[in-house]
């Protein structure tokens, strides 16, 4: 095998793994691995939307054999531009059903089976702990919230996963974030990860592991900790990642009907780095244009007026999300001229909005709430921002042009904050 | 007035008026019009879209008078490609919302604040019996099914009404619809105007009034007459009008603080033809691609099976008619590899239609709902189609790539026929 050939062990080299490294070992049949190391691991899943899997599918098409591994363990998830927002969207999407058809894949996603993939596959039981997932879409990071290793990877990659049920990985070393404490009310996963991103860069990760750990990971929600492995990669990490505990457990055991495998850090696994968080010092925290980086505490900035409040997405797209922006709206109305999109992330978390009243209250409160989908995030649709328009948005990315004209702004918040700003028509913390 | 130099009006001539034509003279001040007659009207309300605003926005900037002539007195709906389908729609959102802060439009109704523009006025009581109004969006003939004069403009005659509050027209002649017995269950508005225009053509009412009338017309709930007004234009008529009763007074009554005016044909009303229709007669009709005229009543066509079914627009978004959907899709699912996607027309019929638990069934059938817009009807967004699909829908046009690529085809259904079908996978009539 060509891990052997290309990465010569010596046995005293031997030391303990991170949880990522022994997912990776026990993937690819392998006692031990350790950074830097090449290695093929088997896949449970392997993942692509309606924009990344047709690029794989064509080049399925080049391959000698074209049938995929397994049709129980690849996800095509129609979420970023569908419901169709133009033709080639529509082709695209038409693309992925065909091939679905052809190859039996059973988690076939389409319009109104669907939800955003992130938020979508742990709720309907297809990550588990302990799983080695690909997906051609960078936020796959989000399943190390269940203790998986997961990560993105381009279209190409994604083809050869579905054809072969491998793929080959340099394994990362890692940075750990000792958590401490606990969270303040009003404040949430998202905050924590903006912190981190704050602190460490968009690059502070890079091509590493950041595994969460300490005291701090028992008072976090799945909720949290989902936010907070989602925006791995805008820290540059290759993926992020939550001990299991009674809480990922009850998750699992809640949504899917697959064992988990629990894979614990060794003792003396080695860290490039330690890095403590306390928790209970963490203040809501927004995300200026244009990186995820150029993080900003409420409270330490001026009137920011907005446009557009955008509450939704993989990032905060959950019912906790939606409870927590309702609870800033409820009575109250969305300011003058701005535009308040809310958006669950899968059809169920729509359902529980509506049964709990939120969405009532959205409405009310003049937001618009709409089907899943990925739409503004990206810039899709469904909430494209105009040249020198500013929205206050819930999503994971505020590169320049993102969330449309090249001369619109982006800021990442939670959704408390999101949803405060909405009624207040500026970037606020929340207020109740 | 340029109407008493175009026109000499002989006293021998004077003939009864219909509906629309005493309306017409009414606002121009006149006692008498006949057809052909060329007149300038007061308007009660003059309406745009998200599309066709700001074309009439940058004409007026041509014009010498640049303010409009009253802010209460204008609408500026924001429903065809908002929440902004992209960067181009969300400049001209923003036009929109620019040119109503400056001219203070009270009407001004942004994405949460919304609906589908021939949904919301009536429901937002700003159109009553006796109005004389004009809309840059051919379907404005919807608010003839209050008794009111409304018809489609181009954009510059938008911008013209916007600033002077006057419009030109030439006084249609009319086609009388005289509309006897009842609508059996399962056939509704939507059969009624569909089977007109299959009759008649999509010119057969080339700028003359459709005018309804008969002791059938007491059988029909509002938003049939909405629906059926709504169409008018789908057979070239200027305008649709059904007289105003006590349904329609107790509608402006529960939505308007406005005074209704009530006209009334004259009993010597000259018409072009006088056309029966039995409403006990009809069945649920479909208009295959690609013209409304091209009807086929269900039962006498072989399988055709459908990618997608849309169940909304100005044309079909009511209350009832989700209920009228929703009935077919209780307990069901839709079928494999078709997408249904509901659209409520505004926030307060998405609202009702949480209340009665419709969303969780179109949901649970695998059914999306969107925050209103007019999206896939005209193929903007929510639900575009790819070459060589099929699409069942209750929007009013079925024209060569309305709903996205050219290869695609459209049928024009009722709601209940739509939501059978995306059970179906196929085209059929309604089953319960």
């Amino acid at each position: 095998m060509l891990q052997s050939t290309l990465f010569e062990r010596k046995e005293e080299n031997f030391m303990g793994m991170t949880m990522t490294q022994k997912i990776l070992a026990a993937h690819a049949g392998l006692d031990f691995v350790e950074p830097g190391q090449l290695i093929e691991a088997d896949l449970d899943l392997v993942l692509g939307n309606d924009i990344t899997s047709p690029v794989a599918i064509n080049e399925i098409k080049k391959f000698e054999k074209k049938d995929v591994f397994d049709g129980g363990k690849i996800a095509l998830v129609m979420d970023h531009f569908a419901p169709n927002k133009d033709i080639k969207s529509a082709q695209n999407c038409k693309t992925c059903r065909d091939f679905a058809d052809d190859n039996s894949i059973v988690n076939f996603f389409d319009v109104g089976r669907m939800g955003i993939e992130h938020a979508l596959l742990p709720e309907q039981g297809l990550t588990v702990a302990g799983d080695c997932i690909i997906g051609a879409d960078s936020h796959t990071c989000t399943y190390g919230a269940l203790g998986a290793f997961s990560t993105g990877v381009g279209s190409t990659d994604m083809a050869v996963g579905m054809v072969t049920g491998k793929a080959w990985f340099k394994v990362p070393s890692a940075i750990k974030f000792n958590l401490k404490g606990k969270l303040n009310k009003d404040v949430c996963g998202k905050d924590v990860i903006l912190h981190i991103i704050g602190k460490i860069g968009v690059d502070g990760a890079l091509y590493r592991s950041m595994e969460f750990a300490g005291e701090g990971v028992s008072s976090l929600s799945m909720d949290d900790r989902f936010t907070i492995c989602n925006m791995a990669i805008e820290a540059g990490g290759k993926n992020g990642i939550f001990p299991v505990d009674d809480i990922t457990l009850d998750y699992i055991k809640e949504h899917s009907n697959r064992t988990p495998k629990i894979f614990v850090a060794d003792e003396d696994a080695v860290y490039d780095e330690v890095i403590d968080i306390d928790l209970s010092a963490l203040k809501p925290t927004v995300a200026f244009p244009h990186l995820p980086e150029n993080t900003k505490e409420i409270g330490t900035f001026g009137d920011i007026k907005i446009d557009q409040a955008v509450i939704g997405s993989c990032t905060n797209g959950h019912i906790s999300d939606l409870r927590s922006a309702a609870a800033q709206m409820k009575g109250k109305k969305v300011a003058k001229n701005v535009r308040c999109i809310v958006i669950p992330a899968t059809q169920k978390i729509y359902k529980q909005a509506i049964k709990e009243g939120l969405v009532d209250i959205f409405i009310d409160a003049g937001a618009i709430v709409s089907t899943p989908t990925c739409g503004p995030c990206l810039g899709g649709y469904m909430g494209v921002l105009a040249a020198g328009e500013r929205c206050v948005s819930t999503t994971n990315r505020n590169f320049i042009g993102r969330m449309g004209h090249v001369e619109s702004e982006v800021y990442l918040a939670s959704p408390a904050v999101a949803a405060a700003s909405a009624i207040a028509g500026k970037i606020v913390g929340p207020t109740v």
